[in-house]
């Protein structure tokens, strides 16, 4: 294991960036200048979003793998464009390293982070690395690019309008359960090993999540635009309150509309938490949260992996779940906000 | 004094974002969706630049107040834009905010974050706010843009090329000193009184730097595009060995040119340093350094703030400095370099 300071700053920028592919047109200049250069087409608007990502406040290093920690930073500012309907490009990465990393354990974190451009069509093409005396610190911020009139916004739902889903709820939320579980069960053993059989899913939605590319070319080959979107990344709850709050409208979803996968289910049962509480406030399943105009329906029901849960109503109506038994519980935000935990100085 | 958590991720973000003024014509959708919208006139490129800012590796704050740690935070991004040749136009701010750190505090340093916005026609865009145990830590990316045949990148310096610097060098690192000086004495005294009186110069800039959008504009009002340029962070030799590596060269610049504030020469005296040292390797000066075609030598001649400090070579000659009395000496990058220092875990 190789010790940073043998390279000192510009050394292990010169070999982290070593031969980075350059997969869209739209770059010009990546890593090394003081600014990267981008020409994205006219016709485009650019987006821009950014991610912090700070050690035993977001990540924990006991049980998640650097490489998928590289991953999953890019990927969830890939999620942030998709949830614009727009396409992301480049990437600018900066890393706060503490004395404890070594050249190989950043190359792995960089080996997720180029894993997931390639996968995904993006450039990495700048950034900032310094050391650390806190831990790691990841910040990626991503810009991405959509036709003006294509773009969708978090104001746009209107009442009636249908409330759609991708994929599954609550899962990487167990998977953290789960994984905190095993580190717990683990302390202090050195032959210790996790059991995660038959939940290898859950993991795997903690760990490597995937943002929505499909579902973005999905809706656009269906000829659908919604009226409004967001990714799910602080849990349902929180981001139908976002939605509705800037559309100015209420909701109703549906508590047996709500897309549950059969091992999120089962870890549930396992943990004796309330699954619902789960799916709802859970967060970091990176999943989209969409509204369409109800003359979409048709459309939307032949989509795959895409669930209708509710619909939009008026602001009078407030935002709601109702019930497998016809009750109406008030949604509220108390999804994922490490600014009102305990996690702190 | 307020504690965040009365507010939450989302009330905080709401509370520092009240009002933002939109200051550019390419600023479409600021703050509080997925992403930010931006749309750039279709002549131009589009630049972007970050920096990762943490608590006591890169600012302490024992004696660097909030606001002028989000003033100094904004412009070191303008500067990079500026080095270009370009003109910043939005940034997105990151912060992880530990507990001890209230509302109001995170108000200050938003306050010097708006002022230099203000100052420089900067939009705030968006950005992402979240808990640290690890101290304050900033995250900022710049956007801006600039006509392409008008950027000017690192590796563009051919042989015979003069080098020039604006302003003066060494005076940031000099504050530092002084500051650090100050902190030592006033360790355990409540009562005490910093003294900087006749050095408030050197205050200023390390604690309120500005970035040399002037010089852009004055070369720009020359018709000079300068070969090669950079800003001046980590110090004047370690800048000039990034432009001749990137740009094939060497260079020779003269120990008599280096233009030095008279504060910074006093102090230097003061602390017994070598100030022509201080000068090449102090950083944080936020100074641009570029060259020039010898044939616009009475053009640079006619700038003010702006003095040529030597020429560019062929590769062969290597980077020098050439003494008063004629000798060379070898240029170092032993600028700062926080990932070589032993500030760390």
């Amino acid at each position: 294991m190789s010790e940073i300071s043998t390279l000192g700053e510009f050394g292990l920028i010169d070999r982290l960036t070593e031969n980075l592919p350059k997969l869209n047109e739209s770059t010009l200049r990546g890593v090394g200048d003081d600014a990267a250069v981008m020409h994205y087409e006219s016709k485009n608007d650019v987006l821009v979003t950014t991610d912090l990502l700070l050690e035993n406040v977001h990540f924990d290093l006991t049980y998640v793998p650097l490489k998928h920690l590289g991953y999953k930073s890019a990927v969830v500012n890939f999620s942030d464009i998709y949830a614009m309907n727009g396409c992301p490009r480049q990437i600018t990465v900066s890393l706060g390293i503490s004395r404890r990393f070594t050249i190989e354990h950043i190359e792995e974190l960089y080996a997720g982070i180029r894993l997931a451009c390639e996968a995904y069509g993006v450039d990495l093409v700048g950034g900032d690395t310094s050391a650390s005396n806190q831990g790691l610190v990841i910040s990626i911020t991503c810009l991405g690019e959509a036709q003006r009139d294509k773009i969708v916004y978090r104001d746009g739902a209107r009442p009636t309008d249908l409330i759609c889903v991708s994929g599954n709820l609550g899962a990487a939320y167990m998977g953290l359960q789960l994984l905190e579980r095993e580190k717990v069960a683990s302390a202090g053993r050195k032959d210790f090993v996790p059991d995660f059989s038959g939940k290898e899913y859950l993991i795997e939605r903690q760990l490597k999540p995937e943002a929505r590319r499909d579902i973005i070319e999905e809706l656009a080959s269906a000829g659908i635009k919604p009226t409004s979107m967001m990714d799910v990344s602080d849990g349902l709850s929180s981001e139908l309150i976002h939605i509705c709050k800037q559309s100015d409208t209420g909701c109703r979803v549906y508590e047996d509309r709500i897309p549950i996968d059969y091992q999120t289910a089962v870890m549930a049962e396992e943990l004796n938490m309330n699954l619902v509480t789960a799916a709802l406030n859970g967060g970091e399943d990176y999943e989209l949260l969409f509204t369409v105009p109800l003359t979409d329906k048709e459309k939307i029901d032949n989509l795959k992996d895409v669930r209708l849960i509710g619909y939009v109503t008026d602001k009078a109506e407030g935002c709601a779940m109702v019930t497998r038994d016809g009750n109406e519980i008030p949604l509220k935000a108390q999804g994922w906000n490490p600014l009102k935990e305990e996690n702190q100085e």
